[in-house]
């Protein structure tokens, strides 16, 4: 994704990841092992900081405005293996092991719901 | 799919699709056969439609304010499968065929750069 200047940016080892102008870097979330596409979420540099310190998802919750450890209540939380960043660096993709569920509806993934065929209009 | 769940069809003419202020929708694009995760972009309405009207993703480019048909000048267009959408309907998931690298750099997927160790420090 490419837009406009990012107001700041982190160095990685050999990675600067950049943040848009919330502080924040849109999270792709993929099961490390069934290889599902499970959900979306954002991140703020301290979302990646604890995520990377701890090796569990954590996230910025944009509608609670607030840090957000994933599956702290439900349980359900994500271990990390691996967090890989796109070529403009303003998106990230975590493969991570699910302890259940992704999705707050119950479901394996949030992208449950198909459009039942392309010429479908939405 | 390795989905042991079910995909939900969506009813009627179809679900509806939560764009954002600026009237946008971030897309998730999964190679199909592979199932790398391959780019994330956005769309707009009329982004969404051409993707569904011609099997061709379609996206909409913030950096050149101008719709973006994917491969038009590269040739490496996606032939799209499916699109899922999420739990919340703001964000969609595109199963494509790639013609080709997803990425300008030429490599296969933006995402080809990993954080060394979860526990490198930013």
């Amino acid at each position: 994704m490419t837009d406009s200047q990012p107001l700041h940016e982190i160095d990685g080892p050999g990675v600067r990841v950049s943040f848009d102008s919330r502080g924040l870097i849109t999270a792709v979330v993929q099961d490390a092992a069934t290889r599902d596409v499970l959900m979306v979420a954002w991140m703020n540099a301290e979302a990646l900081r604890l995520t990377q310190e701890t090796g569990e998802a954590h996230f910025w919750s944009r509608s609670r405005a607030e840090l957000w450890h994933k599956g702290a209540t439900s349980g359900n939380i994500m271990r990390v293996r691996e967090i890989r960043v796109d070529c403009d660096a303003d998106t990230l993709l975590l493969l991570v092991d699910p302890a259940g569920p992704a999705c707050h509806t119950g479901a394996r993934t949030c992208f449950y719901r198909t459009l039942k065929d392309l010429t479908d209009t939405p």
